[in-house]
């Protein structure tokens, strides 16, 4: 096919660094036709886990694609990004006190702006989200529903009728992603995934356990891990 | 009443110190009610008319609310951040080149998330935005369809059920806007509305144009102009 009939789609990837959204990147890079780009945003909010930033160029290097990373105001209402102590293990009913209220709201608008400002009305435009099934219990943030309302959204008030917001992780456990990981090859050595950001993973907070969990059901060896 | 049943509502207004969103706030502080609380927030952004923060200011003192300033990220894709010239007038078909890509998004996010962190799930939460019927043809952030969905999106994604966008100007011109700063007696003299932020009102930029225009048709003496 000609220049005039590539479809110029933009995917903007949302990117911690740790091992979901590393994951979706290497679904991304791998679905990537040509004539399309794969922009990767990273945010700095005020995370006591900056670390995983680290993780994110790397990782972005690794897939040779253009990282950004971009500096968001100390977003507050989280152990996350204050000095209050991380829970393990969320409580029932109450939010996880590790939900940053608006975050992924924000990270969204930000990856439209970004894209909207790389194509054209007539172009595909997608925003990638690595919201996980295990997610969508404790985080309103990452539920399906909230992503659909939230596509709406972005497509009205940026007049960009072509734009979709995409989960592609949404009905994957944590196993699920390990292997899918592991088939895409993924450098499971340069991710992030601990919330407390430390030299080595603390192997105590939410997130540890649930990637902990999920590399042993998988049955592979977390590289991160002696 | 007594104190159970005062309703604790909270209304965060999103407050650029320009003519609309400070008749905004007179309008929030004239319903207030008791037990009711007005939080105001501005936001940097890169604007090239920071002053309208000092304008922001100085009209919260006035109105004894708390003002809250946010620093964000430069905010790309606009003439109101880059260096390219802020064209009078816009042209029909393409967005205004003073359109920003995602702002009121990301206004919203912010205001609805300082929102959140302010009250319960079982209180009210309104998010006021100063869109006015002017800025429906060139800017889709500020259409009625978009408040909808957004809405919607900041329901769901932050689990409050109750939120609400408000957006009470989004019918009245400038005309109508000026009437109703009037008759609520809110500082004129205060406010800044120049998109160009240099020491006196430009009278060139679309936003003098309109301003002047809503004096003119409303009969009244814009104290900015000697």
């Amino acid at each position: 096919m000609n220049a005039e009939e590539k479809s110029g789609k933009k995917i903007v990837v949302l990117f911690s660094g740790g091992l979901d959204s590393s994951t979706m990147l290497a679904q991304a890079v791998q679905e990537r036709e040509e004539g399309e780009e794969i922009i990767v945003i990273s945010f700095l909010y005020g995370q006591k886990h900056k670390k995983e930033l680290e993780s994110a160029k790397a990782i972005s290097k690794h897939y040779e694609v253009e990282h950004k990373l971009v500096q968001l105001p100390q977003l507050e209402g989280s152990s996350l990004t204050s000095e209050e102590e991380i829970e393990s293990k969320t409580e029932k009913e109450a939010l996880p006190s590790t939900f940053v209220p608006g975050r992924n709201i924000l990270f969204l608008a930000l990856g439209a702006a970004q894209g909207f400002m790389r194509s054209t009305r007539e172009e595909k435009l997608e925003i990638w989200i690595g919201a996980t099934a295990a997610d969508q219990e404790g985080y309103p943030d990452c539920r399906i529903a909230f992503m659909e309302k939230m596509e709406e959204a972005l497509k009205d008030g940026l007049d960009r009728p072509l734009l979709k917001v995409k989960s592609p992780l949404v009905k994957l456990t944590k196993k699920e992603i390990v292997l899918e990981a592991v088939k895409l090859g993924v450098p499971l050595e340069l991710t992030w995934t601990c919330y407390e950001g430390g030299e080595k993973p603390c192997g105590e907070c939410d997130s540890c356990f649930f990637r902990e969990e999920g590399f042993r059901e998988a049955g592979v060896k977390d590289p991160l891990k002696e």
